[in-house]
């Protein structure tokens, strides 16, 4: 199928909207991007790209850094990860101290704040030089050997990231962090930073539609991790906002408060979209309505 | 696609295993089943039906039957209902009052306890017999004209329902509830108690997978809101327990504390399995069991 | 001392600003009152009665009947009933749910509506006929035998006690309730109703301030049990406001959304004023400004 | 009064039970202590001082020291503290961050740790050289020129407090704390490490029961802030357990997991004990025995 002139339209569609919305201003380096930028890649599963907007240009990933650092420690660990890090919905907002407390120091799944901090500590663990080995991967599964981390986002995310600091010494006060707070979290802030294109994040995720083997051709995670990150994607991707996504679009996805978003329709295509003007819950505006555009007029969704 | 094998070979395979688990003993009606039976039943988009087990021996749908009145719910009063029940998942046991309270008496999806009351609240509020319709429309959904309420079950658990009174008293305090607690509780425990065979639950939610089309070749419900209903189904239909189901097989479902669990393919088919023993999460043991092996075997999932 | 010069003078002070505040406008019955009135009474050591302002005109005791309700438990049953309901402040609102639950049904203390209803429960069980017994109780306590219910008020309050039920369910629900919930709340909400002034009310107290002699010369409780009554009213007879009010005031006290509030200096006097009025705790704004003036100019307080 | 034969035979009394309860083992240095020590000092209003046991030797303030460092923000600041913290009992733990979260940063009342830190806060903002003032400040009330830090158990603490980190981030994030999250903490485990002796402490509260004129006959605090310590002491200062201490006990105080308690009797006395064996909600087991028994047989309380 040709998607090229449904993408294209959609663009058209959503230019005059794209005001709608702010973007994230609890991190200073985000608060200056210029809000009516709008990006969006499609990459099927034989490898045909289609592209509309401003889809070469990087943002910073965010929370969608989550994903690829989750893939990453499934892969080294296994299922061993899943009794520092739960895999249900959390029911809170991404950032929540509560249920933390009550469930002892295990994040609900490893896309809220609290679970992605666990997941960069195994990281830290198993490797010598993690971010060396996270920047090696992206390159690997998007098959752009350029990616780079956001050495300002990352410092600027570090200055006010005081709520990702009480996350931490709570999880280390109930045993769940054996990383130092500040180098897990310098860590962690790092691979948020990343910055990529929306040609870059459309590839990068061929392997949660081809079960598991990525862009190369190489196996990156096996068959049952793959169906695993989708339904956490499915039912976690978009915070408390998972539930009204799911209706509205009918693809396991992952946001950033960068803008961006990427969901998968396994067997048939990876999307990516940038637009950094959020809603409340902290997900692109534009990039939600070019996705339930996308899904309702191609009748592609996993409903 | 023949699915006889298929199921033939996983009924052999649990039989074993079928007195792991517990039946749900807070219903005394409940307790007095015996737990080793097993059924499970198929039937595909083309209308072909494939069986195994005991699938013509009616139980109780319990929370499966908040499906069939979210979807009469939707049918006659349309998208209004959310603003008295939301669609996100709720992190919480599928009887907890705290988040209600919390919430200011919008429960959080219509497939908790306090969600599927104020369904039920709506359909006393516009129909005129409320038992009466929800039994034709089972009826007509299910292609069997004799579906029928459990009255015994009904009043057993009217008996010690006092969670749920909680529940709905809180939500009259709180201004989401019209009706008399009383009236309203009386209605949901009779479609609770509602008596189906895994046949006729596997073809009652053909609608699902036909783009909301009934067996009838009349429409259910619109498309949009099979989408809806599938969302629901997938981040909210095994209450807390929808993650980990998610990942292991797959599919948007809906379970009861009666031992049933149905789940949907879209544009596939409907399967519906029957096992007493429950997991702690108050969902059939067997049944889980079953789908995993029935959509790992096929590799028929959503991702 | 002569409290008759200092009263006056605090009821003329106090006239200006009656009108401040609002009357509890969730019981229809309470919400027809005129707010403008005002009541200062003062029973001391010695029997000598001071009175300034509509002392002898008779209010609603709602929650301060909660107090002869708990000293009738520990009479009858003594320490035990502490395995059913708490002895420390909640630190949440007086009918919030959310700690009940969490708490597994056991109220905080028998101040909060709970942990009133339960103590109701309790005299249900011991006393035949507890509606006289209260009755009885009262008058003993407070010399005079024309203390009555206002049926016309409980009913009211019956009708919109949603907010009761849920709690009462919840404590059935848990295993802390033991009488029917409807008849256990008729009962309480009766107690609720107990008419009586604040000469009456400051006679009732004189066991709390005469190591458990009543009014009569005859033991109304044990030493031991004024104590912790005494200390109970200190730490949590104004529900999430006795911080404050135990700073302003510095005397153990009890009050109701009738607009009463009663504070007892231990061997020296009981005082009780009344105006409808009430601040957003619940308590009377007049009352609180009343005995905080008193407290300052006598010098008199537990501090 | 003579206090002397009473406090020397509660001194023989306790003797034997010294070894109930535990130290406070979760802070290295602590968990070191010889258990099986006990003191006891009463100061009268007269200036009398009576002791029993070992009340030479310091031991460690730690939450005690939260009344001294509450005292002083009083004398410097005033009122406006409470617009940073509040004045209610939490009803929690002491340590508890959800309560934090959901009321936006303001701890409940300055004895919990949260608003001890809020405290500290604010000396540090106020006072050049903290350090030097806190210890000037507790010589010039203790009568004592000789008070000093314990360094190691300063540190010890520091090294083991991400609870503390994780409440102070958690204020930093929710705009409650102006100073560096690292350098307000310093200065908290300094004071908490305070070093007194029995001695040291009842004469250093003296100020409490002499309308805010300490023992050197200066004022060290106007009359309605005694007031409002006093009540705090009642309603919070033994954490989650202040109910049932009211009621056995009938005393302000403040307790600490080093072992001691203080309390006081306006007017009166104050007193402070010292054992380090605590109770499961972390006051010192044998301490509170000593109150009862003194307030007991003396009928000294405030009830």
């Amino acid at each position: 199928m040709n998607y090229q002139p449904i993408i294209d339209e959609i663009y058209e569609e959503l230019l005059p909207s794209l005001n709608e919305g702010n973007v994230a201003n609890y991190i200073p380096e985000l608060a200056n991007i210029n809000p009516l930028q709008f990006g969006i890649s499609i990459y099927d599963i034989n490898g045909n790209s289609y592209n509309a907007g401003t889809t070469d240009k990087t943002f910073s990933m965010q929370s969608i850094s989550k994903l690829f650092t989750c893939t990453m420690a499934l892969r080294e660990v296994g299922d061993e990860i899943w009794g520092r890090v739960g895999l249900e919905s959390s029911g809170h907002a991404f950032n929540s101290i509560i249920q933390l407390e009550q469930e002892f120091g295990v994040p609900r799944n490893p896309f809220i704040n609290a679970g992605a901090i666990v997941i960069t500590d195994i990281l830290q663990e198993v490797f010598k030089n993690p971010e060396m080995d996270i920047l090696e991967f992206i390159e690997d599964i998007s098959l752009n050997e350029n990616i780079a981390f956001n050495i300002d986002m990352a410092t600027s995310e570090e200055s006010c990231g005081h709520r990702n600091s009480a996350l931490s010494y709570l999880m280390k006060d109930l045993g769940n962090l054996n990383g130092d707070v500040n180098s897990v979290l310098k860590l962690y802030y790092k691979h948020c930073s990343l910055a990529m294109t929306c040609e870059d994040l459309a590839k990068s995720t061929y392997y949660l539609i081809n079960k598991g083997v990525g862009v190369r051709g190489t196996r990156i995670l096996k068959e049952r991790n793959v169906k695993r990150l989708n339904s956490l994607m499915m039912t976690s991707g978009l915070y408390n906002n998972s539930g009204d996504f799911a209706y509205r679009v009918g693809l396991p996805a992952k946001s950033g408060v960068g803008g961006g978003i990427v969901a998968v329709l396994p067997g048939e295509f990876t999307i990516a979209v940038w637009s950094p003007n959020l809603n409340k819950a902290g997900s692109s505006m534009a990039g939600i309505k070019a996705m339930e555009l996308f899904t309702t007029r191609t009748e592609k969704s996993i409903f």
